[in-house]
């Protein structure tokens, strides 16, 4: 058979490298589409100009056009027949991504453990997105559970990677060169600094986007992401199509510029859940936490450290988890992340 | 709170400077979505040989995306709690803009006056887009009815501005280097040159598009304009989303080149009316007429001014207003703008 | 009147040249689209590095955008008034277009007759897509039935061209610098090489994309083909709009990725028919027949010619034809062609 049948469980060796296939040239064309696709505003990531007052060459393409990129490469490999995307973990943005770069990814098998029923496994893998002069741009872990072919393969010898909780403070890589001092606010959009959020403090980002098929087709395809959920009405009943998760993420981002649109930056992802599926029809709102909050050693540059929630119609507002513990069903997402804000 | 409510009425002061948020650097991929959005084909628009051969150092990006672009800026800080958006007047194209130039806007506050029910009052302001270098490439004055936060605000004494009905011709921006000497018409689309076209001339552009949801919203995000209405299906009983009234002037515009294909660039914007709202399902046509025609002191170069129509399914040939002087239920837009043409 | 009626069956004659209108460069954000629209993945068309590891200079957009961008000018002259798109033969890629390169089109007509009904007739045209250094870049023929105006228009003497059923693997042309020595296939995302195929073999492209009316709309745009049928719902009685015969190409011929992901490069149309309409809602899958097998004069480059078979749901596995002969109902696109692959 010559077409990819995608792996299974028992076909992932702990310690292995898989190359994806398909490398990516990025341009202004892939920001102009994210851009049409989300509401995004972030103005590090819309102006050259804006970009090299803060010290960057240019303007980089969104630090999410990256991630979903590399993503998108690897589920050929990872998760085309994954049952479900457990996490993420020790997400790092390594270096900034401008239009012209070439971006591949890697990914080693650093965990491995199978379910009791004997149906299926975790595979933890550690991905790397690497650039044109084989820099890594970014890394992260993530964990799926993925189908076994044969019920009777025997089970591998388990392994679970233990994963810190949250990224350092010290392990954030801030962008050579990037400066805040002489940060223009007007220009970006709103007057508050890091020192004007507080620990615990939560924000309601208020605006609320209704996704049609269309919209989060192109956007998943964009990516190169070939997982057939997201494409093809076939699958379930009601002719609906599975919105990728990272349709939710970019979304529930860019409306959280209304309230945080100075964490320009995304230097790590903490950890994060897809709660709970999203359709076309869904209108997606988002709220924010502040969880943290740190210092760099880059002039006027301050991290922050972020839930960020996205909620569909009927959800309460910041309302996460039921009295059992589990999401809402009207929750989509649960993101913690840090990001770079001006002092 | 952090997240932007938006002005209100009384918020606005006569000769205030907004500098409104995040610039936006343009590049092919701006043009390529708004070519795919709609049905532009203006040569000058399309082709860098062609813009060569007229003249200038490369194609510029439509003249509409400028327009867009600038005006999306505006609405966190102008029209986020409009009422209505209820004119156009002396607008202005003073340079083209190039993949690469970085947009930002500026308006001042030129007009305010309190309506007689104390709720709202109608703001004026002059928009300037800018450029990277600061140079000015387009500027037009518009005036919204924005709710007022608290109906015991003083009214301020009213200051209604005095506007041109129309841009004179002499006061019209040539870009510099334009000649339509050696036009070539056979790629341009048409043979109807400057001196073919009456005034009073009515063009049926014949053509029909209808409109889907996710079409509009991605234009709409293209320009960063956050407007919630044309995103959220929840704040309409039917779950349609209104329509940002600038896409239906793009594929007004757009859909004129069927009769216009020679009208080039848009120098000037004498006014204009969104007549009816718009939705998904909506099939938009368009209708013109030669309201004038003056010369300019660029080689080969004239300039006409037109009436655009845009109606939708049901609008009868040509028809504008009712007996009663109101637009008619079908008529969607009447847009005056001065453009340039071979002579 | 100033709007284009078409041509009408009558209007053509033997042996005249058609320039068509409104030359496009073509961008980075027009391959964005692209792959935003279809699931591309071939990687000579996606990465920088990967064509340059191949010979070329730089990645090329993909064929498909050429032949597109030339095909869509073709409609104003060509097929505004056709009743069907009858086929196509000796179609060629003759040179790679690159980012900032501009493309136009050129027509010959070389057959004509009329159909026994006198109310239309077949037009041949042979189109040729030119560079901005007047480069032939890609050229074929396509014939279509058009309809008479007048019905008492006198028959022209009949010319039917005789054309090759199959472009000789003599006549294809590989691009300058071309070379498969070093390729790369992890990166390439197969594993399977010229040789691993045979005569005769059916791949099963498997995966399925369910069409949305935004998506077919945006993609006909963005190749400028105006044909009316396929933007406006008031058309036909149930909404619908008739989708691009193109756009199934397009997404077909991605489809195939998945079995062919090593078939980089077309280079020759041998023949093509749109067997049934596509609408939106269609579920589209493809599938393979591989029909012959050449060398090339390149380095570790072959050449292999396959059909391409697009389906909507409902379809048998590789049933193409009824036992009448005609295509199954099932059956949306049946294409003929040349591509390039690693030996």
């Amino acid at each position: 058979m010559k077409t990819n049948p995608g792996r299974f469980f028992e076909e992932y060796r702990i310690g292995e490298v898989i190359d994806h296939a398909v490398p990516r040239t990025v341009s202004g064309g892939e920001r102009a589409l994210y851009h049409a696709l989300y509401p995004a505003r972030g103005a590090l990531y819309s102006s050259d100009a804006f970009a090299q007052a803060c010290g960057l060459p240019q303007s980089p393409v969104d630090d999410l056009i990256a991630f979903h990129t590399v993503f998108g490469k690897t589920v050929p490999d990872i998760s085309l027949n994954a049952v479900a995307n457990l996490g993420y973990a020790e997400g790092r943005w390594l270096g900034a991504v401008y239009p012209g770069d070439t971006l591949r990814a890697q990914s080693e098998v650093i965990g491995l453990k199978e379910n009791s029923n004997g149906a299926s496994g975790n595979v933890y893998v550690r991905t790397r997105g690497l650039n044109q002069r084989g820099e890594t741009v970014l890394e992260y872990v993530r964990w799926v559970m993925v189908r076994k072919a044969r019920a009777d393969a025997p089970a591998p010898d388990p392994v679970v990677p233990v994963l810190a909780k949250v990224v350092a403070p010290a392990d954030l890589v801030v962008p050579e060169g990037l400066t805040f001092e002489g940060y223009d606010f007007a220009l970006a959009g709103e007057p508050h600094r890091w020192s004007d959020y507080a620990v615990g403090e939560q924000i309601d980002h208020v605006d609320g986007v209704t996704i049609e098929e269309a919209e989060h087709m192109i956007a998943t395809r964009l990516w190169q992401n070939t997982a057939k959920v997201h494409f093809d009405a076939t699958f379930r009943p009601d002719g609906r199509r599975l919105i990728y998760g990272g349709h939710v993420i970019s979304l529930a981002r860019a409306l959280s510029f209304n309230g945080l649109a100075n964490a320009q930056m995304i230097v790590a992802l903490n950890g994060g859940a897809h709660a709970n599926p999203c359709f076309a029809g869904d209108t997606v709102k988002a709220w924010s936490e502040v969880l943290d909050k740190a210092e760099t050693s880059a002039p006027g540059v301050g991290a922050i450290r972020l839930r960020l929630v996205a909620t569909k119609q009927g959800a309460e507002p910041f309302a996460l988890r039921g009295t059992d513990g589990k999401y809402l069903p009207e929750v989509l997402l649960d993101l913690d992340y840090w990001a770079l804000m001006p002092l």
